[in-house]
């Protein structure tokens, strides 16, 4: 089931940055690449920065033709997707909670520390969207003054090493606080949660 | 003869990027520093993504002597290497043939799919000029309504996984499908071929 | 002594981050990950590029918590701290000297030609504040006509390579470059020595 929600995961990042990248009236390869990077940035910088190389993504090319799909699609639909923001916005959010715990799975495999694993876990659900922003010109969307985004995987993965604690079944804690993270992402965005900024 | 289009390339990437800095009114360290990323940043990031490190130029220093005399030539003859821009586009798009190949040479040693392989060539041949757009801080080039620049590359790419299956001598095939990677991109510059662009 | 002025140089990296990204009026997240690329983001592409995975901050995590530290103190004080500029440009160029000096050791613990291991220094104690500057959507600082910069730790690397002919004790080569690169450094901004820009 937890590739099931990759798979809807990277689609929908694919379909959001491909859609970005259709507003910014960047040409198809440039829409192709933007997808791309949106779907699979966060994980190939955090493979990059552990080691574990090739990338994932040159070794099982499942993400690859998933994005290739969601490159389709929004080439073909893009004008209809753009009506779906609520369910994308779903699925995005669903993609957000599994990444940050596939994140902090591969940092515990390479056995780093919890504080590590958790920057993973963020840098793998998040950072696919600062590498579209920095490729599309513009100040990540991550750093300014947003809903929480990057705060509730932190909080996701806090609430992981804090449950792994109790000895519960691994499975549970992963599906648990990935569930958490969803949760408090669609709570956030609906009662408009975000952190300050110092200067005004 | 391989080899010797291979520097021909390196110099004519380093100059474009050099002569792209000295545009941006960079002092004489930034024109250095794009020079360089332009000339080996796809190969660079291929290296780094697929785990051949240290990366190519810091174990074989040819391509840094070869940019710094790029930078060197830049920095003396800006001004008339401004008008020789018919050479350099030439030289830029035999560079674009043979980065291409070496891409996906590199991508079959390592035992990768011919898809990422195509990636891995595209990637060489076009990213240097993706970091050095964005090191200037503008869009990449690349991804704007140009001519095919990366659209020629993956052509190539694919022409050469197409070739391969008929048992012909590979270098015969490396030759053949960089050739027609330049031929392609001239016509695709003299008849002005782009891809298109969705929203308008 | 060495490692007392890698924590000094690294705070001061991290505030001069916290402090642009909160004049930049990004928010908490966005301040702490400008503070954690400008102190760390150097080293960790000199690590990437050189294949010595996981990087660093992921093995050893006092500079994590050190710019945690940083962004702690810049987020309570940035009003006092915008004030102890000339404080925080002397930890700063101290940074300067020492970081420059462990990416040359890195280097050559790699086996690295010298031309190569100026390049990671270079690269370790100034990429850190390019790749903030591009995170912040600006053109890096360090390649538009500012005092020498980068410039004093290329000439510090190679009069490092100059001493070390000498047979002298290394760590008083260490600390004799670095001293220089800082002393330097210091003149530089004093006298207002900086690179050429070609075209004006």
């Amino acid at each position: 089931m937890f590739h099931a929600l990759d798979i809807i995961g990277t689609l929908a990042f694919a379909i959001s940055g491909a859609l970005t990248a259709i507003n910014k009236k960047l040409d198809l390869f440039g829409v192709l690449t933007i997808a791309f990077v949106t779907a699979v940035g966060g994980g190939t910088l955090r493979d990059v920065l552990t080691g574990s190389t090739p990338v994932g993504w040159m070794l099982n090319l499942d993400s690859v033709y998933i994005i290739l799909l969601g490159f389709c699609l929004s080439a073909l639909f893009w004008r209809r997707l753009e009506k779906l923001r609520v369910s994308l916005f779903l699925f995005d959010t669903i993609g957000l909670g599994v990444f940050t715990m596939i994140g902090i799975e591969k940092g515990l495999i390479a056995g780093l520390h919890p504080v590590i694993c958790v920057a993973l876990g963020t840098m793998t659900a998040c950072f696919g969207g600062v590498i579209r922003d920095i490729l599309c010109n513009e100040i990540p969307v991550l750093f300014r003054k947003e809903t929480f985004y990057a705060t509730v995987c932190i909080f996701g993965g806090i609430v992981f090493f804090a449950l792994r604690r109790t000895g519960l079944n691994i499975d549970i804690i992963y599906a648990a606080s990935s569930a958490l993270i969803i949760i408090f992402r669609l709570l956030a965005v609906k009662f408009k949660w975000y952190l300050p900024v110092l200067k005004v």
